[in-house]
């Protein structure tokens, strides 16, 4: 095969290759040329081009979320990688692997003033699984070398050099794609190249060993614990963002039919069961206006907090465990455990499966009314959502209603932050949907292109909700090669950033809404034209409707429908929608 | 006047007001509503809002740039101050002041989960003058602070543990600014806020001491110096990235008819002079094509190399001047010096005026032939270039030829990187036009945004050229309320990335096309209408001189031109030109 003559090109890509890692993201550049010729030519690499460099990151994000594995990133030196920052951290605190790989400049050309030259190395250090910053190759440009070689190699020849260069990078990749395969984690791979970049040779290619997949600890001594877990009469569990199908159905069962454990479950916890909570801000919010709220919140106090997945939307759950501390919070997975209710006394590191079968399996069925007597709370809710439904004018509350009922079956379905999370955490999703949203950093920066990538190897279609300065943020998402034709955007308008009407503060000055609300004429039909995208647009629930009957069909051309609603009255019917199922 | 009631944004406005920094970009947010209610609650701060913090920044730059003062960027928590990072390394290059104020969680609430929370303090460290972490006021959310304190409170009284607090954001404050003043650096400011975020109060600020400007530091004994100036016969002077204006026009008329030197500048140097040489390319390329070029390239080498300002745009001079070592290299500026051909020897931290005041007054005039023997040089290429240009087909460099003659005098010209940038160098601009063009790290991702921050204080208008891979990745620099109607964008768009035909590498694959030139069908018709810009496009020399006719004329809109240029044909004609003129 035809790789790069540079040798710290071609261990690159055999790491990625004996581990597995077959998506490559490139954003074009000079420097990162023996990269680029060398994935592009090898046809065991799926080889993606995106100019953006802040939409190819968010791009390889979605793509590795969906898979389940890294995804490599490519761009040339200078502030290119800058423009990864924003997904790297999503990336971090998300758990999905992403292997950021950045050409550099060589060492004596960072800082005496040349172009496309910043101090590369480290960048990430605050966000990053691995920092492995590569040696530049002695092989390769010799001549250079001689002038500019580094004073560590004088005492070596050059032949002895390069095999020590060759061992380090060697060892330097095989630390670094360990990070990303066993702990999750993003990892940052920088490599200096010397000209001349575009040099090729035919060549087998050797390849090192391959990263062990990561050990579960297998944890024996759980006794003192069943005990707790026995003992506790009123049990929280509480999901965040969690992969579809990552916990078995006898498990599911067994929780669900404990009369001593409520689960509290989000948009984007992908776990369902007809005994689940999947609008804890149903629960809470008539708590908080209520006259007996202590000795509501009392009752409603777990003894014992069991976590599983990633980060919680509701910062009303939030709010109530820190306030009501249980007696234990437990967290259960395999890498990073957060003291998010600042109660945290133990990390179980395995699995929910794992944990759920020993602690099922010596516990007697205690009887317990705690789930009792909240699923009554929840009934009661579920009501009142429907009776208040049928009541409100056209808005963002019910347009969210709609847009829910209408996904169909099996879809992937991708959430926007601010106001599309929060919105559709108020209703029920049908359980065959795989629901996502970038939960790691919650910003508005990145959400289409996540979906892209997210689309790509996907079984089943994705559709993504976005509110209007996500799409807008973001718009150069859409420049994008990639788009499956049975790609939906559903774009609500509401003309600015409409979660500020939630929050406190006045809001009716200019300042406000230009400083807050940040409102704008925008419409996303230009958009649509210039990249190719079918666009159809609501203003009212019966356009709406008629616009859905038809929005999912095959067609040739992606789709994307904008719902336009009115700025100011929603808020009111999101703070009514409150007070209505108290 | 009515502020925030959180001690700490109080002190950040009143360092701002009493340094006189008073322009201030707003991204929206939650978490930064102290900052954004302080800032537009006070008339003597011009306040801007824009969503996308990534042209944000880079819109705060080319004020800052434009103005030659510090202007302030606000954003909230989360990634939104990561999507600052690539204008902050160029200003760390460019040595442009921004004073970026990231709102932040209380530490508390880090790394445990919470949403749009990440590790902000020292997220810039590798790029930025300064990092302040401002502590948490103990005064604001008491109740808060009773249970979270941090431990060293545990030592005092809240009203001791405030004051400490206060004394030490002033202190961090300071010395901030003071780095944003004198050294012209990008510094971060992070400050934490705790919950309630949008409380006010009428209070009388009270004004901190101002930073003291940078003092010169007069170098005396030059007299050694003076002898190695004195006995040069050839000396060259660089001029870099450089301010207008910046040097005396006596100072100028002494360089320019000294014999023993030639200065070369670039388009960005804005210095000008008959004998100045300001197309260097032109001049090293016939010499590299030459048979002779080794004893060309001998006598064409400076003895003392003189550089003044900043990064050097052509390549073919590093080149040569790394190759061809001067005796001695010498710096003249009053910040950074760059080794930029690894054989710097002295730097004078004072500015170039200074400097040559001193060389020149008691420096005898020696004779040379050094100048006049490549005026000769310069006289030649001048001419052939004119031949060329009458009988080359429509293409990038007969459009450059033709674009750059119809910017109208006095206007202020912006530069994107890559082809805009290295094409304009070949030509010679009027010297009434100050020109720009973001050279500190030399990025395609944010010259729209530059020009378009650089232009809001301007006296006289901004045109930006651009390529079409830098406009469409900064497309986003158009969501922006602030755009003068006498702004003017001249697009040139060979349908994608034409630099890379410049590079060596084989350019006939698909895989070239793909992931090296990225291709693409794009324009910018729609894109203008969505951001109400009045939209023209060229196709051929005859349509491009009847839209320049009118192109600058006042309207009611700013306006785009759209130059379509022959991807394929624009490479040969730039090769064929060098050999053209040797």
């Amino acid at each position: 095969m035809k790789y790069s003559n540079i040798p710290v090109a071609q261990s690159i890509i055999g790491h990625c290759k004996v581990n597995g890692i077959n998506n490559v993201i490139i954003s074009p550049g000079s420097r990162n040329a023996p990269l680029t010729l060398t994935f592009t030519n090898d046809s065991f690499f799926e080889c993606y081009s995106i100019v953006d460099e802040r939409c190819a990151a968010f791009f390889a994000l979605g793509m590795a979320q969906n898979l389940r594995r890294p995804v490599v990133l490519v761009c040339t030196s200078g502030s290119a990688l800058l423009n990864y920052y924003p997904a790297i951290a999503e990336a971090y605190y998300s758990e999905i692997p992403l292997v950021v790989i950045s050409a550099d400049r060589p060492s004596y050309k960072i800082d005496i003033g040349d172009g496309q030259t910043i101090r590369q190395d480290h960048v990430y250090d605050r966000h990053i699984g691995y920092s492995a910053n590569l040696r530049q190759d002695l092989s390769h440009s010799t001549e250079k070398i001689r002038r500019y070689r580094p004073t560590w190699v004088d005492s070596v020849d050059l032949e002895e050099g390069q095999g020590i260069v060759q061992a380090f990078n060697q060892d330097e990749l095989n630390k670094a794609l360990s990070i990303a395969i066993q702990n999750n984690l993003p990892v940052h791979i920088n490599v200096p190249f010397e000209e001349p970049l575009y040099g090729v040779e035919e060549v087998e290619l050797e390849l090192p060993v391959a990263v062990r997949p990561r050990q579960e600890i297998v944890v024996d001594s759980l006794m003192d614990f069943v005990e707790i877990w026995n003992n506790a009469e009123r049990k929280i569990i509480l999901v965040g963002v969690n992969h579809p199908d990552s916990v078995a159905q006898d498990i599911l069962d067994a929780i669900g039919n404990d009369s001593s454990v409520i689960v509290f479950t989000e948009t984007t916890s992908n776990l369902h069961h007809d005994h689940f909570f999947n609008s804890i801000d149903s629960i809470l919010a008539p708590i908080e206006l209520s006259k007996e709220k202590e000795s509501l919140f009392k009752d409603l106090r777990p003894e014992l907090l069991i976590t599983i997945g990633g980060h919680v939307v509701s910062k009303k759950i939030k709010a109530f465990l820190r306030e009501y501390s249980p007696d234990h919070h437990w967290h259960v997975g395999p890498t990073h455990a957060n003291d998010t209710f600042f109660c945290l006394s133990k990390h179980f590191k395995v699995s929910p499966n794992e944990f759920f079968e020993r602690m099922y399996s010596p516990s007697k069925g205690g009887s317990s009314n705690y789930f009792q007597k909240w699923n009554t709370v929840r009934q009661k809710y579920r009501n009142l959502r429907e009776d208040y439904l049928g009541q409100i004018p056209y808005s963002d509350f019910l347009v969210f209603d709609h847009i829910l009922k209408s996904v169909p079956k099996k879809y992937q379905l991708h959430l926007a932050n601010s106001s599309t999370i929060r919105y559709t955490q108020l209703f029920e999703l049908d359980s065959s949907l795989k629901v996502f949203c970038n939960r790691g950093t919650s910003g508005i920066d990145g959400s289409t292109s996540t979906a892209l990538g997210a689309s790509i190897h996907n079984e089943s279609p994705t559709v993504l909700i976005t509110g209007d300065l996500s799409f807008f943020y973001d718009s150069n998402a859409l420049w994008n090669n990639y788009m499956r034709s049975d790609f939906r955007i559903i774009l609500i308008n509401n003309g600015g950033g409409g979660i500020f009407r939630i929050l406190p503060g006045r809001k009716d000055s200019e300042m406000y809404e230009r400083f807050f609300e940040t409102t704008h004429g925008l419409n996303a039909l230009d958009l649509c034209k210039m990249f190719h995208i079918d666009y159809s647009t609501a203003k009212d629930g019966k356009s709406l409707q008629k616009v859905l009957k038809d929005f999912y069909k095959t067609a040739d051309f992606p789709r994307l429908l904008e719902v336009q609603t009115p700025r100011l009255l929603n808020n009111k019917i999101l703070t009514d929608y409150f007070h209505f199922i108290s």
